[in-house]
């Protein structure tokens, strides 16, 4: 991730919570008291976002040190240390909450990625994300998409061509799109199509697009696509897919498997964050 | 909500998705082509956020046409439309997958919500928000919360005192900590404090805060802290409260349950978008 | 203060006076030349705003040394040093008239402050702002009014309840105000109103209010209201007060004077910068 | 001045007082119910800023009608109507303090500026501003004094040459200073001098300047400064300068008099905003 | 273009000339005066970039009415009036110098390309920019590209995998390179490599790139590098590429030429603004 | 040149081209992978802009080093290196591209600049910029301007007033507009008038401006300006000037001559990175 992107979003976030002061600490904690404090988990999973946390508090206060216990991709058990803070004790509480809310977010994005993962770790098929994403934290969920061992699929409308349904209806066909585009955007950009049935995979292989989203397909017609396909195309399952299913589907053949859960349908983390020593105590 | 506010949280995810170009659209799409789309309900819920949807829309391109069918806080079931938008084909697709990543989400939030609600219609206790939202989004949640039924909490550090266990840590105890800051702080304030027993729950009403969080207690304490307090603060419960022990804690006569799943671990409501008819065919 | 609020106000104010550059310094004055400044007060009063003076350079030029010899909160009389700075001579020139800019605004509004708060020391009533803040500078001088032992009433729309007469005008009476916002606004607020008569007051009273404000209402009539609320609510005198006649309200036994005179009409203290030495010299 | 500066400044103040939302106002008013609203002037002077306010409140909702009773530049009288007016009663409240903050300080400007102004009426030399402005307004701040019948100074450190006595002092010499600068800055700058004695004038007109400030010069030197120069340069006299002591200055002859006091203290216009009929009352 | 990105582009644009305020026209022309301008030819060449320039004006002033007469990508004769406006003159003065200063340089960079293009029309290959481009204008200089009848590369170092020669030396060779990112980025990207010589093109080959830079190469080499390559990636040719040796690397059957010099030295087309009309002559 | 302008130029430069991550670096560079870089003249001409490029880098990665080697104004001939840049191998590779960007356009400015500098150096005149730069690059190409010998003109519309024939034909005369502006501007600004031949000269001359364009004048016309106006206001020659008659120009015996072409018409100095030494090569 872009370094001035993620300060930005992290800028962005502590104004929407903190506005013009954190009035209970501001006025209550001494401003020179020294405390630590740690993140513990309180659930099992997959650690994301442990230096976004770390950002969270240095953006607000420089002099905080941070030291990492458990980095990003290593899992945690209920009662591990994830990271401890020492520094002044009002940055600590003034910071706590952002910096939870972005690391049990994103954890719990690596965490459901790295279970769907697991669970088909025995075929090809690798699981991808979508552009179902929250709203400014794109970037940050596809990175916890990549620490969960996922892979990312194109990060907006501006770096890959998606020819999807909406668009065929409007454009004329398929073999039309592809023609069309394939002239004007630039020639690094690959070409993916939506398809709906072994017709329209047809249609699309002949024109000789580079990957085919077979969406919502029946897992019969996913494995005569597999057949048809032989390796012209990337074909990526698409649709539905979630942990009850996804192993069906991986079993076909397919390279790729896209889901939006990942990150629209995410549970956070439980992640604590305790004050475990006050200067002077 | 402030509706600047709102509209540059859309300017920035519209950046984020379009970037310098939707490039499938915009090389392949008939810039003058009309189309007609529709939001389609694919589960059933509570519907919030489709005025926002409507301004991804009307800001990528003001000459688009938006019909709203259902409005915010009602219900809807699989089937139901929700909006009718017409205009530029290409302003449709660029802007669709953004106005639903909101719609989504912030119906998911409002669904969520109001199941809760529901739960404990029979008691005077009102669902309560909490700051555990998504960076960045988080006066868009908020609003999800009050459109299902529950009620706000404070909206930052800003607006709300709330003494947290490591602030009184920090601070030197309760009575101390209330005293500093209703000195301090401006005199609109109410003063919260968290409280994990009946010990800090009298210490609390002693020194006269306006609301108490009874944070983690059992039932039989939150009965108890309800007797004791008798109206002398506002009791608010906190703290692990799922779809399942909701009614319980209800029970106890207590005036305010907050919760942060509401808000952090929410699924999408599930809801299309679909080109209806092009015209010219 | 927010520390990153503070720093967009003086980025702004800075881009404001320098533009593309300061031509006389820049095209005059050595590079690599240093010299010695002083903040030399010419006038008696309270300070304020020294850290942000201090700012000022430090952003033009993080090498600057400031040293503060009178802190804020601290008088000073014609002829003490304020602050000692050091650095080069052409970041020293094109600072200055911003940071004294700073320092001379708002050690206007502390010194006006503390007259008032002075003069009113054996009541138990304090001092209050008001939202008559010049636009941009809110936080600064609500901080102003604190330094000089002002207390902040709300810092904007956000964070407080105010029931004006427009209001209660437009919303039908006062218990009705009160009790639609009581069911609608965060359980962490209070709630005021603005009353102009003993009437009003009374009913304000049973609708249960926290906070009174008697607007522009006589001697007389504010000492009746301080024996009918007996305590049931704060009371804040608000209208036309000033150095002439706040005594008199102080004695009424009301707990609050708002003055919206302390930040819209008042004089910089006058307070000069002068480079004392230029290295070389 | 350049109409998207002043939007940034509206769009700034107005975040600064909304923040995230009007709590009393957003839960209270009843969305569509309109009203008529009145400025109404409590003091005498000169309008500045009206145009301001009105952007203040079509900012907040392009709806609302402002009909402009007295333009910038007339003078009020006490009871005088300023402007009218009209739209939805929740923009017209949430909007009042901030246009009255912007109109209530300019005009207090101007006010001043123009009591100056009339009391050198019968001298040649004009009232000019200075860089003593408030940090963020200078624009508005330097617009009002024009609206008084002042002048303008330079605008920032940008736009015009300004060798202060600090300046000579790091420069060596005002002759020295002179020589580099005309080399240096574009052929389009005047070049202006401070000086503090007649021998110091004398070195000025020697070195060609253009503009000579005369600062904190006696009255009989300021006479004799005159003769001297002859109108080979313009003469500014500056320093202390007030409604006592600047007609006796006006008479030395000199071109311009420059004051702080138009911009860094001024009391606030006093101007009230009413709602005078609430649609359906 | 995604319309937002060019609004901003504009709006610094003309805060970067505009400043505080034109100095010249606002204290000059009558404001409500009217005037009709044109935009002339004086050159020929290729118009790029018409609706920008009528973009400037109309972000200055809504009112401006802005009649197209040749469209981009229409060649212009000198003489030939490429647009006329009409509008208050103080308006046209302002924006006039903004509007050329778009308009000449994407015209020259649209009249340069397409005079490549023209020169290699009989051959497949296209012409194709580079990332050097003026910063801060690169979606404009890239349309302009097209405009010419040229094609554009990557946007930037996020939207296309580049493996350079710097790259290649730091990860250990071509295959080791390619294994690496095909593993890692979105399965949407393809991967191009730059090669310097026949031994790493048959690397690149065996590696199964999608596309081959053939950076700097001999006439000679490049045919054979066709001849090798045989269709099984797309051939890129760079490096010193202009007028005079274009035809001869077009000759080599490669599919791609790119070229830096049609965005990084540009001659800007000579075209001038008149009014041509004021209201009242 | 103000740093913060600079440093917000370059900010967005880099977004412009990252994005949210240069994709090739960021996935096949190992992160702590250090390496050496160098700065190449591939042509003769005048450096400007090096400390521009450091700032690129360092604002990328605060922990590389950059040895300047050949400073700006220097002249540098073909393998020359012009600056060594140390550190991690990505932050090198992702930067240089801009860096060079940066460099090369504004040397090329410098270089243009030196070029007529030269040719006129045994004469008065003086070569001047315009304002026909880059939109959003003025302050940069306006110091390389300086760099190469020239001197600026203003810098926009706010700092310089310039009664163009435009402004003339609307304000009803040259005598007219000068006495309209000299009574409004503030009185440190000149005022230039643009003329087109000897009448408007001596009008202009009548009314006292402080500078005279004379706007596409023939030698002949220049010549007899020159002994007209006898030094009683600058005379500066415009339009269509270039290498091949500026020193007729010259030998007129004007005070400036003014150009676009030095900021337009540019051609970017060939200078080339190239990665030196890779750590553990």
């Amino acid at each position: 991730m872009y370094e001035r992107e993620i300060q930005e979003i992290i800028n962005t976030a502590l104004k929407e919570d903190i506005g013009h002061q954190d009035m209970t600490t501001a006025n209550l904690i001494p401003e020179q008291q020294q405390s630590t404090g740690r993140f513990l988990a309180k659930a099992s999973g997959v650690v994301a976002g442990i230096k976004i946390s770390q950002k969270v508090f240095t953006t607000l206060d420089p002099s905080i040190s941070f030291e990492i216990i458990k980095h990003d991709g290593e899992r945690i058990e209920v009662g591990d240390t994830i990271a401890i803070v020492k520094g002044k004790t009002a940055s600590l509480l003034t910071g706590e909450r952002l910096a939870l809310n972005f690391l049990q977010r994103l954890s719990g994005v690596a965490t459901k990625t790295s279970e769907l993962v697991e669970s088909i770790k025995y075929y090809k098929a690798e699981v991808v994300d979508t552009r179902k994403t929250t709203p400014g934290l794109r970037v940050m969920e596809k990175y916890a998409v990549r620490v969960g061992g996922g892979r990312n699929h194109r990060f907006g409308l501006y770096d890959g061509i998606m020819i999807k349904d909406n668009h065929i209806k409007s454009a004329g066909g398929i073999t039309k799109a592809v023609i069309t585009l394939r002239q004007k955007v630039p020639h690094t950009m690959k070409i993916e199509v939506e398809v709906e049935n072994l017709l329209q995979l047809q249609e699309a292989l002949d024109a000789g697009v580079d990957i085919i989203m077979l969406d919502n397909m029946s897992i019969e017609d996913m494995k005569t696509a597999v057949d048809i396909t032989a390796g012209k195309a990337l074909l990526e399952a698409s649709g539905g897919i979630n942990e009850a299913n996804i192993v069906e589907v991986a079993r076909t053949g397919v390279d790729l498997i896209s889901t939006g859960a990942i990150t629209h349908s995410v549970s956070s983390l439980d992640i604590s964050f305790d004050i475990i020593m006050v200067e002077g105590d």
